[in-house]
């Protein structure tokens, strides 16, 4: 029997959208439903596209309906690729009142978004996220980027969807390693702001590898109504927002460092949070138990906690200092004051991170 | 002595902004005033870099002032263009607060604008405008846009600037051919709203075209002011907006079939301007002696009525069913029920407008 599907709204005001969670959830006529035009367009990568899209495609029967497919990893979310995206809408001939359709992970559905913000000056867009990252944190708040070869997400819009339809059967086919990668922004969601989110999690993590469906239903959704709440409050990120960067300053130099496409957000996400932990808690803000809660937490998760072995730490302040979360009075950090209890900070010893930075780099000496 | 500057307010709630008509003014701390943070870059074409560059850096020399120039001319106004703009912002480390500049004609307005809304998802953005076309329209109204090979301005946003900066001293160094093209979208306006203006136009034209100050600054405000009504009531042409866009499906169609860069958008816009009168006549909606003023004023501001000898009409029609101004229902023309009067209308028999592009082809036989 299927779980019931699960409604959360986003309230944006004439931006305002629904998230759908549950099973066999775009096959349905939801989809359908939130095409306004007559054209669709939509964007998948081949492995995701193998799986999904004849079901995505039965939507939409009976309106014009192209697809581009894009090779998987971040290192295609490029300005190329969305100039790719273009030139198939203007071949086909499709206006304004046409719908994008990103069916995938966080790089199509962010690369997606961008070309729907940017065709005609907006065009309509659906998310319908099949990776577990990008159910709980890429597909939701309207943050569209493509990358810079120097800068992650350096170039994009602030464009809300119609709607994101979440549909956890997607889940089934979805590699270990990038399901391990998306619980990596669940642990974020709840040290951020839900200690009994973190607990629920610690308990039931193994659940969760094994991918059972009410554990993971229960899971995006308190992710979700997270991230909800706080975009909510600040959708174009003036403050409270930021906080949703937990770890992410750090992770962002990771992936320029590596290259992109080397480590999964995620598990670059897994490290930052780690680095963001022990500089919290060597300021003295965070609890030595809580930052032993978190590597562990991380650890079950089979995730990484340290940087690669290869990293360069000059090279990794570099890539901090271009970071987008840079602003007048230096680099913006957010840190823990406790599992649940997230906050902006500035002004942080340069040193200090640096110090940081190098005991965390390769194999655990401990 | 200086004429007194003028400020018109583009009222859009929290994304209001003033236009500033005047000489000398982007020497003054206008400029100044509206930058926030303490980095900007200035992008801005080699010919208008040599007479004004060093004037709007004397405004920022307490600032990092970066410059990006562009060659001049719509066929650089691409998405290859933008992501030189990128690589620099990226480069020079430019952080979410700074302050795009666009000091050129539409081609640098657009082009800039698309860029700062994209870059970090949204740096703040100043428009000092230096062709009369972009002072009286593209600086105007939040419209950004880079072209597609194959469509005009089909990738951009809507993006608001900070302020509109209009020193009317720049257009001493304007080419006669591009003040001329600047005037067929003050006509534009004039007919789409205001009969007595259209009216002053005809008395005065001699003097705009002798760049007399205040017959400028006046036609710049009238225009600017009609324009400021229009989209305020639609900022992004859900209806009404769309009257703006007389003569330009016509005018977008000849471009893409000359290339970019042959005509100057104003002249494809004069031509569009007769094309969309001899429809409205032929549809018995305009009168005849309406047409011959149109075509009359056109005439003595020197621009062209006609297509290029060279045109083809198939491929004219094949541009514009490209159009963004087409919807579900077909394409959607702008015409006249007078002077001053536009109204949208869709179902045209394409076989009438097929026959007025033959019968406008190339020099007049009569």
């Amino acid at each position: 029997m299927n779980i019931q599907p699960l409604m959360l709204k986003v309230d944006l005001s004439d931006r305002s959208y629904p998230i759908f969670i549950g099973e066999n959830l775009f096959t349905q006529d939801l989809l359908r439903r939130y095409i306004r035009g007559k054209q669709v367009l939509i964007v998948s990568n081949p492995t995701v596209a193998s799986f999904y899209l004849d079901a995505a495609k039965s939507a939409c029967l009976d309106l014009q309906c192209d697809i581009v497919l894009v090779p998987e990893g971040e290192e295609y979310k490029t300005l190329a690729t969305v100039s790719e995206i273009f030139d198939t809408l203007v071949e086909h001939k499709h206006r304004r009142s046409t719908t994008l359709i990103a069916l995938g992970g966080g790089v199509i559905g962010d690369m997606t978004g961008f070309a729907a913000a940017c065709y005609q000056r907006g065009a309509d867009f659906i998310q319908i996220p099949t990776s577990l990252l990008a159910q709980v944190d890429a597909a939701i708040g309207g943050k569209t980027a493509v990358n810079h070869p120097k800068a992650k997400n350096m170039i994009g819009t602030f464009y809300q969807p119609r709607c994101v339809i979440t549909d956890i059967n997607t889940l089934k086919t979805l590699p270990d390693r990038e399901l391990r990668a998306g619980i990596a922004e669940i642990v974020k969601a709840a040290l951020i702001w839900d200690a009994d989110f973190f607990e629920w999690l610690e308990k039931n993590i193994m659940k969760m590898l094994a991918r059972d469906s009410r554990s993971l239903v229960y899971a995006i959704e308190r992710s979700c109504a997270i991230k909800i709440k706080i975009i909510t409050m600040d959708e174009k990120e003036a403050n409270i927002r930021a906080l949703l960067n937990l770890g992410h300053t750090f992770a962002h130099a990771i992936e320029c460092e590596l290259g992109y496409g080397i480590w999964l957000h995620g598990e670059a996400v897994a490290v930052g949070i780690v680095l963001a932990a022990d500089l919290s808690y060597r300021l003295n803000w965070f609890e030595k138990d809580s930052l032993l809660r978190v590597k562990n937490l991380l650890t079950m998760a089979e995730l990484p906690i340290r940087l690669p072995q290869s990293s360069s730490v000059p090279k990794l302040l570099d890539y901090m200092s271009t970071d987008k979360k840079r602003d007048e009075s230096g680099l913006r950090f957010v840190l823990l004051k406790g599992i649940g209890n997230a906050i902006l900070a500035t002004d942080i010893d340069m040193n200090l991170v640096q110090e940081i930075l190098v005991n965390h780099v390769g194999e655990d000496g401990d």
